[in-house]
Parts: structure tokens; C-alpha cells; sequence
């Protein structure tokens, strides 16, 4: 399971910790700003108590460009635009780190691969899209020894692809989501900036789905 | 360019080198046992004058298990065989070097990635096959802004993948390959140990194309 620390990853953790008694966690840290993200992602492992969490570091800030990583660029705050791929987005963010998981999924014979990835509310990044995890699925089975040998394949999940934040707010409710555990913003200060646009997506999550979200500022 | 240091990266880099006037390298440093190589590949990027030669390191020892990231396992020295994925196969390198690329690649503007995988006189492994190569640029176009915003996709070329070790030799002898600064070894000691898979491929290529490997002890 690829867990980033957000409120999707530990909704997802929680869908695959009910599926299964043996998961594994990883978290990598890759440059980010809101380097925050990986102690939420520390704290839902114990939550959810997994049974290996790992946490790899790879220096991608000096490799990719993208305002997530580069703290000298400001981050957009006017909310997600349709059909436009904000400066958030980090080249090949995704590809990294599912073939990452592919790595640690073969090396330990786990044959599925959960992500939190969602292609309804989320910031029209191209690799959170079906089409995209489907052709990763691909590489999955030829680049490894079950394209060869006949092993079970490696499957990729992403139980969130279809689900509007809102449904995510629901599901994680019935799950008993530790809301307070995860962390959503961008900036990674030390409360929720409001106005970036995961913070935005969230909030409109919690809104439209009638739930509080714990780690919203009082008004 | 993904540039290993070993004698197909050397020779893919000549190829790439002379079609491209901008070529960029990038080595990664996995915990392979030959971290030999990682020098041969500083010297080929010098040697060949590429733009920028990024070397980065990232911790998969502990993440993946190979015989090629585990000084404490043997590795084999019975030469390939045919049908069998022997245990210097690193799980899911090659999708973890061409997602590291395809995230340079795409941050710096280049549409094309380089690889020197093999897929005729090779060890076997899954993740150096044509159907795989295929497959990972369809990754590619998917997962970044070409597949959104109609920008260049990013090609995966592959141009030794139909070559036997010998055809490499030859190709290499045309383009003048410093084959000295080149290392195949994946024991990694001051000198090639002679036996390992890489070592009996490379001997193979150079005996059958008639050339003497610099690199060769002295009989």
C-alpha cells in the first residue's frame, strides 16, 4: 500500500486493511514541501497497525521540476481548473512510486498494490487517471517474474478511482477514518493553509459530505 | 540516457550521442554489489561530453532482494540459462530507472528515453523485453502531461534490444566504444572475475565478434 499520509491513503489503508490481514506500507519521501504528510502517514501505520512500514527517501527534488518540491515556487490557490494540469504536479510522481511498490511487492510476494489515487475531485494529474493505472498494471506483469515464470501477477487497486471526496468522506466515516491522523495541505505548516488546492479539495469533501473535519481551523 | 557504466549502456550512448546533439545521463546508485560500475559510468559520460550526468542514489537494498543487493547471497557463476530468471534479477529495476527518467525527462523537456536494455544474449530477466519497453511507454505517454495537454510524448528507445552480445561489439568497434572505461562485472573487485553471468555474456560478444576486450585478463 502506498501510503502518502492524506485523508485518500488512509481511507484506502483502511479499505485494504479490512480486505486483508498482511499489509505492508510504503511511504516515500521525495522532496516534498509538506514533508509534514510523512509523520501523518507514520501515525496511520500505527493505527492501522501494518505490518512493515517503510520509509524510503529519494532525492527527487533536484530531478523533477514542480512547485511541490521546489520551495522557491509558489503554489497555486485559486482551486483546481478543469482540463488544466496545476504546477503541483510532479513528473512521473506515480510511476515512481508504484514502481517502487513493484520492487518491494515482488521482493516479498505480495500480489496487490493499493493506491489512493482518485480521478474525480482531485488536481487533474495524469497519473491518477484509470487509463494510466491500467497501463501501469501492464508493466507490472511483464516487467516481472510472473510475465515469465507464471507467478500470480501483481495487481494495482485503487478502491478511490471513481469516488467523489465526498463518497471518500463517507467511506472513511464508516471505516472510522482517524481523520485527525491524516494530513491533507500543501504547505506543511503547522495548521491546514485553507486556500491550496488540496486543502481545498478537502474541505469541499467534508462539506458536501456533512462531516467535520477535525483539522479545520475554528471559526 | 539511463547509462549503467556496463558495455551496452556504452554502446547505447554512443548511438544516442551521435543521433542527439543534447544528451543528458542519468546512473542511479541502487546498492548494486558493483558499485564499480557507477565509476565506469562517470568516465563514458565524461568521455563522451553529455550536457549533464546525474547520479543518484537511491536506498534499494533493503527494499528489494536480489543476489545483485545482498553481499551475504552467492551469486551465480554457471552462466544463463534459457527459460530461467536467475537471482542477480533486481525486482522491477527497469521500471524503477525508466520512471526515474521519464520524471527527468519530462521536467527537462526531452521526449526521449535511452536504454540499453537487451533482450537476445541478456540474463533473462522479464524487464528487458520488447513487450515490456512497449509497455512502459505507453506508461509514459499516460502518465504525464502528453497524454493530457498534447505535448510530445516521450519515446522509450531500446536501440540493442535485437543485438546478440557480438552485434553490440561490433556496433561498439564502429563508434569507437572506450571499452576500457566500461564495466560489466557484477562482482565489482579490482578486476573482472571471469565467471559471473555479465562476465561469460561479455567474453561471449567479444569472442564471437573477433575483438579483444581490454578488460580481459592477460592469459
Amino acid at each position: 500500500m502506498l501510503l502518502s499520509g492524506g485523508m485518500d491513503s488512509g481511507t484506502c489503508l483502511a479499505i485494504a486493511r479490512r480486505r486483508h490481514a498482511r499489509v505492508a506500507a510504503l511511504t516515500v519521501v521525495y522532496g516534498q514541501r509538506h514533508a509534514r504528510e510523512i509523520r501523518a502517514a507514520r501515525a496511520l501505520a500505527r493505527h492501522y497497525r501494518v505490518r512493515e512500514h517503510r520509509v524510503l527517501s529519494i532525492p527527487l527534488a533536484g530531478l523533477v521540476r514542480s512547485s511541490l518540491t521546489d520551495r522557491r515556487r509558489s503554489l497555486p490557490t485559486g482551486g483546481p481548473r478543469p482540463g488544466r494540469i496545476p504546477s503541483t504536479y510532479v513528473p512521473a510522481r506515480n510511476t515512481i512510486l508504484l514502481a517502487l511498490a513493484l520492487g518491494y511487492a515482488e521482493s516479498h510476494r505480495l500480489d496487490r498494490i493499493y493506491i489512493g489515487a482518485n480521478a474525480i475531485d482531485y488536481s487533474g494529474y495524469p497519473d491518477c487517471r484509470p487509463e494510466f493505472l491500467r497501463a501501469f498494471e501492464r508493466v507490472a506483469r511483464l516487467g516481472t517474474r510472473a510475465g515469465v515464470e507464471g507467478r500470480p501477477r501483481i495487481r494495482v487497486l485503487a478502491p478511490l478511482l471513481r469516488d467523489s471526496k465526498a463518497d471518500i468522506v463517507r467511506r472513511g466515516e464508516r471505516l472510522r477514518v482517524p481523520w485527525q491522523l491524516t494530513w491533507s495541505c500543501y504547505r506543511g505548516g503547522r495548521r491546514p493553509c485553507g486556500v491550496c488546492d488540496s486543502c481545498r479539495l478537502r474541505a469541499r469533501g467534508f462539506r458536501q459530505a456533512g462531516v467535520r473535519d477535525p483539522l479545520e481551523r475554528k471559526r
